[in-house]
């Protein structure tokens, strides 16, 4: 069953639960191992690449059938899970949703074989369902630029000089970019004409980014729920939107705190009070609102109907979570 | 430059020279340590899968330009590039192509993401070129194929009971899928007919199939030229055609050995010698010769060209490294 955010929406959540479904059957290989850890990375999950590609594919001039929707709704999925297994492989989390990593239970040669399978089937899903070849390449750049994103990230680690520019560029590649391919797609495959594929795909490129922002904030606040060692990003030299902002202000204490070699958790717990205390946190919830405000926006120039409704109801809540 | 091989083919020389280029056109990214690396691994090889493309690319009604086989033939290096980054990383290689590996030099991380991004440029590359959909699910397909090839891979390691029809499943996917694709994709952007696809994938099928058998015979015999420790593969569970032959005819002290947990040096040079002694290793070369022989037969049914005659060459030269 999938997660229950959308249990108000149970025309969207029993498609969610077909496209679970789908996943499930399409990644039933050999390796039995292998098939039930994707199956439970694809178990419970908001499914929120799925969800608005589904939505938004109400507004163009023609409603596809299920039988190419939900296959496309899948393969956006599969192909978040596919960034996911070679994320934790990277950053070696021992754990993701509850379970225990591939990587962690099966040896780092098969969560990497893993990952690239799941961006073959993501593939295939694509090449199999979408109609014109300039689709296909459509999602060919979306996911370079994904990638694109990942490898630019090291660029900016441990750089105490990042600023928010550079951060938001990176979530524009690693978050922002597959949420905008989601909701254009489903605008393509409704036969949406450019401005309305270009609408959507801005959409769902704001709703990205305050997504990231906001999943940054709650990380920040209870780094001990998330299962994540305290402090753990800012040891690899990873920082959110909340430290860059510190960062790029100029502030001495935080930009001394980061600079060291063996961060301890005083100093965590230190730089995070700095954070805090200066309203850099506040000033990052206010970036995650304007994003969200701008989505919201557009998604007003939209037809009217339930699935523009439901757009809106789920912003707003995905934006409650920080206040 | 390209490998010495193709020096008695200029023309076909020529056209991997542009191919190189074509490549490291396109890996120049923000990332110049990564986009620096990418361009070693491309430099120098033998682009095999490239070469085999551009020849079958003769058989088929209508000769494309460069402008679509040049950057056709890129993408198949570049997929295989991609795994052997991914390769690399699982195996914890340090050299590849007399090359630092990239984990090596710039982590697992940027590893990773490197072979990730291959795979995208891979994707836009033929979604661009390639002018059916149906074609381009054929790539997809075979690229799950060749993963799926890798993950099977983990049933058969460290098994003492492994069997040739295992081994030549796996290396079926492992690397004559993807020289059948090669040869099958010549043959599909010249406008062949179904026939002559077939014709031509199964040819690059039985090519791939000695080719790896062959590769794997050479580094049976010096495994201290290739840089690897001696016995690494063995002590890795993984074992060529001449082990898994002596294996399968049941020689007793060879299955103790390899069932041992810690495999010394002597335990590999014993192993070595009843393969060599028994008969085992000249078994495999003839296995390789079957496929080769299937391949050339195939070959003669092509039309009479200079291509034609190319490929029977480098087929006949593929197998004389292991006479």
């Amino acid at each position: 069953m999938v997660n229950s955010i959308w249990k108000s929406y149970p025309q969207l959540e029993e498609r969610l639960n077909q496209t679970t479904d789908y996943i499930h059957k399409m990644v039933k290989i050999n390796n039995l191992d292998i098939s039930s850890m994707i199956i439970d990375l694809t178990s419970g999950g908001k499914m929120l690449r799925p969800a608005f590609f589904l939505l938004f594919s109400d507004f163009g001039k023609e409603k596809r059938s299920n039988e190419d929707l939900i296959p496309l709704a899948a393969s956006l999925e599969i192909l978040h899970v596919a960034t996911l297994i070679h994320d934790d492989v990277i950053d070696d989390s021992p754990m993701r949703r509850s379970h225990p990593t591939i990587h962690t239970k099966y040896g780092r040669r098969n969560a990497i074989y893993a990952g690239d399978y799941l961006f073959t089937l993501y593939f295939e899903l694509i090449s199999k369902h979408l109609k014109k070849n300039t689709d296909i390449l459509e999602n060919a750049l979306s996911m370079k630029k994904i990638l694109l994103g990942e490898l630019d990230q090291m660029l900016i680690n441990y750089n105490v000089k990042s600023t928010t520019a550079m951060y938001l560029k990176e979530i524009s590649g690693k978050t922002a970019e597959l949420f905008g391919l989601s909701a254009a797609m489903g605008a393509v495959v409704s036969e949406g004409d450019e401005q309305l594929v270009q609408r959507c795909k801005n959409i769902g490129h704001n709703i990205g980014m305050a997504f990231q922002i906001i999943d940054d904030i709650l990380d920040f606040g209870n780094s001990n729920q998330t299962g994540k060692p305290v402090h753990e990003d800012l040891k690899n030299g990873v920082y959110s939107l909340p430290y860059i902002l510190g960062l790029e202000a100029g502030d001495k204490e935080l930009i001394n705190l980061l600079s060291k070699v063996d961060l301890t958790v005083e100093d965590g717990n230190r730089a995070m009070k700095i954070v805090v205390d200066n309203g850099y946190l506040e000033q990052a919830k206010q970036v995650a609102q304007k994003y969200s405000q701008e989505a919201i926006d557009e998604i007003n120039k939209l037809p009217v109907c339930k699935s523009q409704k439901a757009l809106k109801n789920v912003v707003k809540r995905l934006l409650n979570r920080i206040k």
